[in-house]
């Protein structure tokens, strides 16, 4: 039925995905404006000219204009045919459910997805690591004489938990509780096993709500993850720098910094406790819960960050043959290493597969489940050190890769990271360069996106050759003095006052780190006798791994050439990986047998190795649109 | 063959049990002659004369002169058909084995016996708590990274170890002692369940030697002892007060303090586990090694004793029905409870039975093996607080009661503990005092044992009546003033120019504490429907309970009046239990099910308690030889 008083054409409903959130557009109006309109940040630098391809988009259902030529320029015809579409060009003429990939969104957007993301893979069982039972005890008398603790296990055998230990913290306080709780409390236990074995770790009053920390910690940043146990919701999330950065800022330089200050490793373990402490703190009192509801923990780092947080020795990881003090996963006492969280609760810590393949990349994979399908799966966590797993034919296969900071943003001269007023899209269109920014901000800098951006552009328009030698230098700035370089945005217009430019040696970085990447790619490949283009599925992982266009990457060799569908940026799957454990038994138990299957791929050891990675410093020659 | 040089007849060889000592006689020595030769010091308060009855000893084998007159009045019949003699009156005529009751030994004599004691009693299989493996490992190369760990683990499977766990705190150094020990260590192992699986709980070099500790926290003393897990040897001991003596001298005033002060429970184990570490210390220093190879701890203690320790709430145990926050063993981290022992080490704590029954008397009562013995045994430990088992028929009951510190020497006049000076017995012969001193000093202060006797020997003598009151005036001084008393040393003959007297408040103390004991053992036998004469076998354990004399106990009513051969002063066998629960897996498996069978009951609920008490305050009408 027509409504009689709004006479114009309806509006069409936008779905988009995976924010899962519901817009309204004019007819008329493309994909750009609407999304725009709503809040939604798709980037755009040629302010809907078509030509600068930021705005990609997927439609899943639903009738928008036809392709555009502009858009036969952006896509492969197969990328066509699966629905990419440039949001500015496609003017929507139905209900329309599109998706919009990671890169195509502001860094502000892109971080609200990962809550998201992470819902969609959720599949647990009733298999919770963490469950509760609210008791109701019978009170103590003369004739009634069992400890306070007996009663408690007595319960819990009328539920079916035959053998449940108790931690010792819980005893200094339970006394009193079930006293002024009237013997009725709520009883927190934690599996390991099966269902029959479980551990108290919490007494609380009843409708106690509970939570749950997870937290990454990357060599340079840490991501903590507040997640109720209940809902298994995200409830809070925090991401701050590691302050063990100020003793070195990649693993190499803390191992040495461990190795040459007696006392140092406790220095660098506290240093990292005290700030994760901080990132709980902030999150409780945003949320206004007290610590002791905090009855589980998940910690997942590199394996020098896994150990350091553990307060266990680096050094023989800075030596060959590189092996880990421990390999299995740990159950370590949230106390033993000081991370306030409640008094009885544990810390898990998936296992380790090698000296530079850590609990992190354990926890990414599982989470991307690549282990389980079928198809040639690659994923790869970019970072500090990134590292690589590749599934094939059903054999697992890993190898790491000193990558470096700079796309950290470290060792880059106006380098900075993903921060407010950061430039990370670089577009030269016609000669003219076009900038997105963090947070729309004026620019102060540049974060790893943006400088292989600005590499693949300067590249792309022969600005640089395949060393990445500046070859026109009639578009630098500064020649000859110490900040010649490539100007990406000029003092008048920064936000800080200062030109903002791309040194020969910010190029150098890059392809070190470019190298030292795609050389992984390839050995790992060669070690299964694959090649690139039979990969099912390249998944990108870590906060970095999500920001960057792909294009660029390609363009520059750091990823190889596969058509762009292929590739899923997933944001920090080794956080929602964390998450899935701080929820799943079932997880941690894959978990456990995941990584015995796993075989780690030493590169250094490689005969080939400083050769591939040599090459590998090249821009290759064939340039993709 | 005789000997052509020595013409002189042959010296007998003399063998005392439970010392293991073997002294020599020459022909006509008297056994108590030989003994105090030989530097042992049987009491002797008659110097030989057969009339004080000090120096009983028992014939086991071989042949001495007839039975005196005197020793037929200081010996029942059958007595003296089971071989008690008078020491002094026994001439040696061939190759004898005595055995010295505790009784008859000076404290520092008594004190040398408690580790041969344990010797004696030791019964373990193969099945020890801790055991270690001297492992040889592979050392990592590029074709061999497994974790360190995982090297451990894999050497241990090979000798059967199937679950192998390994404590967080040893990988704090396992990684550079791996290296700087060539891959050669002793992994020492606990075991909690069977031979398949064990905790790591320290790696050590090669040839390190193993020590446990066990430590008796009573009420008022603590006693520690270092065992040598090798040889099972206690290779130092050490005795200390109890620092919460500051707090309140008996449970029920720690227990208000802890009520009343907020953080109280916590300065009272603060104080407590300093004690502790602080005899560690001692002992450690003494014997020459260091803290890392003190591997495994026990400690026993009343409930309450048991809770402070372990810092656990006490106040429920201080309101009806004095139920304990826990009752099953507990296996604590040292480092949980600050014990300075190996960093990965464990305090394993027997469990409690109740509120006022607690891990010292399951562990006396174990180390007896009452509860695995044919007929009827009572076992009994005495000190501020008193434990008292049965076990008959199969039966296994127990109770508690608060004869409270004057056998410590508190709420004496002239009280004071078991120390050098001490006045530990008394007898009245024709009129006179004798008195023995520990350590032979002059006199400053009468113990526990020495107030026992005083006041026997005072009924005895008709000066005080059956109520307890003085009713030959004569005998005291000071009468009318507040120091009214009798006299046992002179202030002439004192160690401190004071007059030693025991008061009418002083025999009050001693008739209130031998009440709450014989209303114990009365109230246990009514349960189980036995007379006492039906006991079988009246073991007294406590440093106490090893000094005191019988027949001074019986004739106050303290004890029933069985043949003294009876009784069996078992030293503190609450620590000898512990260093057995140190040692042996099986005990600790025993002792899980043991208190289990055990049923408390609680005498202040029985209806004639309060009857049966006061009418035990009165010493009994009929006085024993």
């Amino acid at each position: 039925m027509k409504n009689p008083i709004n006479q114009k054409e309806p509006n069409f409903q936008i779905d988009i995905e995976p924010i899962g959130k519901r817009v309204y557009a004019e007819p008329g109006e493309t994909l750009l404006d609407a999304a725009q309109n709503a809040g939604i940040d798709i980037i755009s630098l040629c302010g809907g000219a078509g030509i600068c391809n930021s705005c990609k988009v997927r439609i899943i259902d639903g009738r928008v204009s036809e392709v555009t030529r502009n858009e036969r320029t952006a896509f492969t015809p197969e990328e066509i045919a699966s629905g990419f579409r440039l949001a500015c060009k496609a003017t929507i003429l139905s209900n329309v459910k599109i998706d919009i990939p990671p890169e195509s969104l502001s860094t502000p957007q892109r971080l609200q997805l990962e809550g998201q993301e992470f819902k969609a893979g959720l599949e647990f069982g009733k298999e919770c690591v963490i469950r509760y039972y609210d008791l109701e005890l019978n009170e103590p008398s003369l004739t009634s004489l069992e400890s306070d603790l007996s009663r408690i296990k007595s319960a819990l055998e009328k539920k079916g938990l035959m053998e449940v230990h108790c931690r010792f913290e819980i005893l200094k306080n339970l006394s009193d509780l079930l006293r002024t709780q009237r013997w009725k409390v709520r009883t927190v236990i934690r599996y390991l096993l099966d269902d029959q074995h479980g551990e108290v770790v919490a007494v609380l009053p009843v409708g106690t709500p509970l939570y749950g920390l997870a937290v990454d910690v990357g060599t340079t940043k840490l991501a903590a993850y507040l997640v109720d146990l209940d809902t298994h919701d995200i409830v809070e999330k925090i991401g701050e720098m590691n302050p063990q950065i100020a003793f070195g800022e990649d693993v190499i330089s803390r191992i040495a910094y461990c190795n040459e200050h007696s006392g140092g490793r406790d220095v660098l373990q506290k240093k990292l406790v005290s700030t994760i402490n901080l990132m709980i703190e902030k999150m409780i009192k945003k949320r206004g819960i007290k610590l002791e509801r905090i009855v589980e923990c998940v910690v997942v780092g590199n394996t020098v960050m896994h150990h350091l947080f553990a307060g266990i020795p680096v050094k023989q990881l800075g030596l060959i043959p590189f092996v880990p003090a421990i390999a299995d996963e740990m159950n370590i006492r949230a106390c033993d290493i000081c991370i306030n969280i409640a008094k009885a609760s544990y810390v898990y810590m998936p296992p380790n597969i090698a000296g530079y393949v850590g609990a992190d990349h354990v926890s990414m994979v599982m989470s991307t489940r690549i282990h389980e399908k079928e198809g040639i799966h690659l994923a790869i966590d970019i970072g500090t050190n990134t590292e690589i797993s590749l599934a094939a034919y059903g054999k697992l296969i890993c190898c790491s890769c000193a990558s470096g900071p700079a796309f950290e943003g470290a060792h880059i001269h106006h380098g900075m990271r993903a921060a407010a007023g950061a430039i990370e899209r670089v577009k030269i269109l016609n000669g003219e360069i076009r900038i997105a920014t963090i947070g729309e901000k004026p620019a102060i800098g540049i974060c790893g996106s943006g400088i292989i951006d600005a590499v693949a552009e300067l590249y792309k328009e022969k600005i640089i050759d395949y060393r990445g030698v500046f070859v026109k230098k009639e578009f630098l700035i500064g020649i000859g003095t110490k900040h010649e370089g490539y100007e990406l945005v000029s003092a008048d217009f920064s936000g800080n006052g200062k030109s903002l430019i791309v040194t020969r040696n910010d190029i150098n970085e890059i392809q070190l780190a470019k190298a030292a990447i795609r050389t992984g790619i390839d050995l790992l490949l060669q070690e299964t006798g694959i090649t690139y283009d039979k990969i099912d599925k390249f998944i990108i992982a870590g906060a970095f791994g999500s920001y960057i266009n792909i294009r660029s990457a390609i363009i520059i060799g750091m990823f190889p050439p596969l058509p762009i569908d292929r590739f899923h940026q997933v944001g920090n799957a080794a956080g929602m990986g964390a998450v899935e454990l701080l929820l799943s038994l079932k997880m941690r138990k894959l978990t456990t047998s995941f990584s015995r299957r796993m075989t780690y791929i030493e590169l250094t050891t490689c005969p080939e190795f400083q050769q591939k990675f040599i090459s590998a410093m090249y821009f290759p020659k064939v340039v993709d649109r």
